[in-house]
């Protein structure tokens, strides 16, 4: 028997630049030919790696190059049906990469492998389609990721917007690495990596129906390398989440709700950009429901507190990290938001609907 | 601390129930309360299990439950955007399930985890999201896979068409299994496990614009245990895949052309129901191009064609098995279907789209 990976690479070969036509149609999800060429022409050729090669229905890996004693797999998925899919700072396959890669790292695991299953709405650019390739590819091999299994389908016009796309990944978490949202313990430091909102504001600009001129890039961005140094500089590390829909408001929340603890914001402490502050009063929104995608809240020991902050800010993903809080017994379940003025106001859940396609 | 698990399962009970209203709405993909409030209720009470509990933004489970020596990891993912969402023998649920364990399957592997992640049109009645996810718990309870992690999203109405699923999943593939659509060797033996094109004509008499009145259901099954069996019998399987879009013309296609071999079928052999033959005579299409949900073609070595195919039959999913063919070395890379009187034609990969959206 040859060397399969040879031979795939031969067979993608053969197969580069045969998609015809600028749009795709509904062949290009039948399961057959034209599915095959768009596949091995926009996909493959971008995302090129031994795993993906063969083109089998499923990847596959050798555990023992993964597992060693104590170590857990981590396993998630996350859909992206971000509107527009381009916008400033990023598009919908950085977005979909980075996002899944950072669901992945906030679990403490070095994220390993990733899926990319694309809905495509027939009519779609295949050009604007080798963009969104281009960048997932891109933001793979930023993360240190590879793209090892897939799946296409093509929807009616109409019956879809533009282009869906699906990321799961898989990652190993180390030994000894607990994080849970339930770990937040009275007294433990909050921390964030630098300005909230900015992808949320970027969002809202980009869409046409907005007059918003705001020079605000989404902070789409993975997160692995900065929650590495944090886990360095603080290896009991009690909760992290990034802090995507629903914004830090919404993390801190779920902190909150999983420990029965009260987590204490200093609202001058939470890093937010002038513009962003402005947007969100010119709408009546508040920036701390903004999304963002590459940022995260952690909860670490308060004696662990300046050495994870040192570790953060020395990281270009964290360069604007703060101290924002701390946890407190009481009120359980609660969040509250201290002001520069000395109130005090509760912190809820999201309520109805901020920004819909934000992710 | 509290036990998680625990404290999670109270955390879902104090939240079963607490959908309002009888739409998804666009709060519900907010990241916010509704759907956390639509997730606990209406998948997480489905799912219910000790991964998915602790609602992380990942699932993790230990790599020493896996991992044994030399066995290896396998990971798969595919997005269903069938229509009609409920039609003879099935839905997209149980689809979404059958279909991800089936990847997984067919390299050898046990499936073990499953993800899920929904978009939900805007306005798509809640009783039917909660009669998907009890028909994907049903599939993942008789495929004994666990389905961990989930995202769910909600577009504007017209944005999508009612529900699009996207399963991932993982398994692990026993060390000596080495199941690869390159290993089919002249000589070789083609089984199929029964009645071929079942899903395609079941889907399309679903449709309200075909006024076909055929007794035919979706043949959508796990084939895991079918896989094992055969695995036993003939643990040297050279190809196995299952036979979804583009049907078994399209999977022998993939097995002449990354094997360079020549499959030849042996058209009196494939198991074809009555109804199914009209509907293809009727419709000018050819049943071998047809969908199914629950039928795989396997190559394996001559003198282990009749333990294969005993064992097949032997299995409840495969009491229909039949040997359908058998490879030569020439033509290379190329499908010839041997007709009843003798004669010869090709069998090419589907060109164009025969029926868009079956899966």
């Amino acid at each position: 028997m040859s060397d399969p990976a040879a031979k795939s690479e031969q067979r993608i070969r053969a197969r580069s630049g045969k998609v015809r036509g600028e749009t795709v149609t509904l062949a290009h999800g039948s399961g057959g030919k034209a599915m095959r060429d768009l596949i091995d022409d926009v996909f493959v050729g971008s995302f090129a790696n031994p795993a993906l090669a063969p083109l089998e229905d499923q990847a596959r890996f050798p555990l023992s190059e993964l597992a060693r004693a104590g170590e857990t797999l981590a396993f998630t998925t996350d859909s992206y049906v971000v509107d527009p899919l381009f916008f400033p700072g990023g598009d919908i396959g950085a977005l979909a990469v980075n996002g899944t890669v950072n669901d992945l790292a906030v679990s403490g695991a070095r994220p390993l492998y990733l899926s990319a299953a694309v809905i495509l709405e027939e009519g779609y650019p295949v050009s604007d389609l080798r963009r969104v390739a281009a960048s997932m590819q891109a933001a793979a091999a930023a993360a240190g990721v590879a793209i090892v299994t897939g799946d296409t389908k093509v929807v009616h016009r109409g019956a879809a917007d533009k282009l869906f796309i699906n990321t799961s990944g898989v990652g190993v978490v180390p030994a000894g690495v607990h994080i849970a949202a339930e770990r937040a313990q009275p007294g433990d430091k909050v921390l964030v990596n630098g300005f909230v909102g900015d992808h949320g504001v970027a969002i809202l600009a980009a869409r046409d129906d907005l007059a918003l001129d705001v020079p605000i890039e989404s902070d789409s961005q993975p997160l692995h390398g900065l929650i590495a140094a944090l886990l360095q500089a603080c290896p009991d590390v009690h909760c992290l989440r990034d802090a995507t829909r629903g914004g830090i408001a919404t993390v801190c929340n779920e902190f909150a709700e999983a420990a029965d603890v009260c987590v204490n914001l200093d609202e001058p402490a939470i890093p937010v950009r002038e513009a962003v502050r402005g947007v969100s009063e010119i709408l009546g929104l508040d920036p701390l429901y903004f999304a963002n995608e590459g940022k995260l809240v952690a909860v670490v020991p308060a004696a662990k507190a300046d050495a994870a902050l040192a570790a953060m800010r020395a990281h270009p993903a964290g360069a604007d990290a703060a101290v924002i809080g701390e946890i407190s017994a009481k009120p359980a379940a609660t969040v509250i938001m201290h002001t520069a003025f000395g109130g005090e106001r509760i912190v809820d859940m999201l309520v109805g609907e901020q920004l819909p396609r934000i992710c």
